[in-house]
């Protein structure tokens, strides 16, 4: 992967990705206690619910191994951005864990592992030629490898198939425009960036093949819930694409 | 009406309103001749296929009235923006009359009374409490006068039938949010601008009871040819709205 990590733990400290400041520049912070890294999430330096997660795991884990009080670094993190379900989950995780460190460590290895599988399972739906639509970054970015709708992608042009990848700009903040499309071109990815009207065009024109996007949660009951755009691109693919 | 001309004939002189630098500021520029008015079309000052036809037949009435090669200056204006069928059909009738500055002013009173005429064949859909979703700039701007998609939103107000206006801020160029969210606030209407994926969000919400559009192009078969992101729009509303 040719994608710079969001979030990295290298001996014993804890630098970020400034993603605010992506694509003109690539360039890491150093944060060093749980206020710390709360205020990233806050600001969205670091950003995408696993990258989040993840970033509050090494926060506690700071926290912790400056016997700081643990309660009011928990409180403090998890108020940095309250609809990030896994925030709260890894901050309780690292609280109730005997090696703080090591339990960071692990919900950024098991994050890792996740999106590998996502991959695998999603890579056998892309074919050598097809064009495939993505809207938001639910990408390595926001997530700690691979990222989770861009898995099969990586996976597939890794294995040499050639996809067409359209990104959707994604307003109002234009994630697709500034990480997505970054992301997936520095590896190596064909990308077309485009206005987030374009989808319809594309899929009557028949450039597009698949979407895939993101969720940032699914109910029980199957529903998505994911960024504003999602559901306009749901019912175009419905038009357009669905084969059932 | 509150929105001022996009094109202003007065005492024999043309202004052009710069659409450019609206909303931030209301500038108008004199054009005084042909290859003049052709340029304010080329570089977007003038935009909107009828009021590029009536600036483009003042620009006509201008070199007529100058004694200038009226051959070469209908060619100049033509090519100034290709795709805008009002363009050359207005240089056409221009250049044919007798009277060549009565002319541009009948093409400009006659684009007037069609901007009234698809504003009362249009009033009658809209209803008290209703939301209505607009994309891209068929407004007053666009046009002479009260515009075409906008023409019933405006009659509909001024006869005092309050209306939730949605515009669709249209990338890449945001006509919507520079034009449309400009003149329709400025005459008094309640407008939200929004991102354009926010469509079939606020269709599922109940929101939007109606989509108007322009249309750049209607074929003999119905087909619609319009700004990117119509047909999205189109088969969202489709799916949330059509009541067959």
């Amino acid at each position: 992967m040719k994608v710079p990590p969001s979030v990295r733990w290298q001996e014993g400290r804890l630098w970020l990705l400034d993603q605010r400041r992506l694509p003109a520049e690539v360039a890491y912070v150093e944060r060093t206690d749980a206020a710390d890294v709360a205020q990233a999430i806050a600001c969205m330096q670091v950003r995408g619910a696993p990258a989040i997660g993840v970033a509050a795991a090494y926060g506690m884990a700071l926290a912790a191994r400056a016997g700081d009080d643990l309660d009011a670094a928990a409180a403090t993190l998890i108020a940095a951005r309250p609809t990030a379900v896994n925030l709260a989950w890894a901050v309780h995780r690292v609280r109730a864990a005997g090696d703080p460190v090591a339990e960071a460590k692990a919900i950024h290895r098991e994050d890792t592992a996740m999106c590998h599988a996502i991959g695998e399972y999603g890579v056998g739906l892309l074919r050598d030629g097809m064009g495939v639509l993505t809207h938001c970054n639910a990408g390595a970015l926001a997530v700690s490898a691979l990222g989770t709708a861009t898995a099969p992608m990586y996976l597939a042009h890794e294995a040499g198939v050639r996809l067409r990848v359209f990104v959707d700009e994604t307003r109002p903040v234009l994630q697709g425009a500034r990480l997505t499309a970054w992301e997936l071109s520095r590896a190596g990815l064909d990308v077309t960036l485009i206005c987030d009207g374009t989808a319809a065009h594309l899929m009557a024109e028949g450039a597009v093949d698949l979407v895939i996007t993101g969720a940032d949660r699914v109910t029980a009951n199957g529903d998505v819930v994911n960024k504003i755009g999602t559901r306009g691109l749901a019912i175009s693919a419905r038009y357009h694409l669905a084969r059932i």
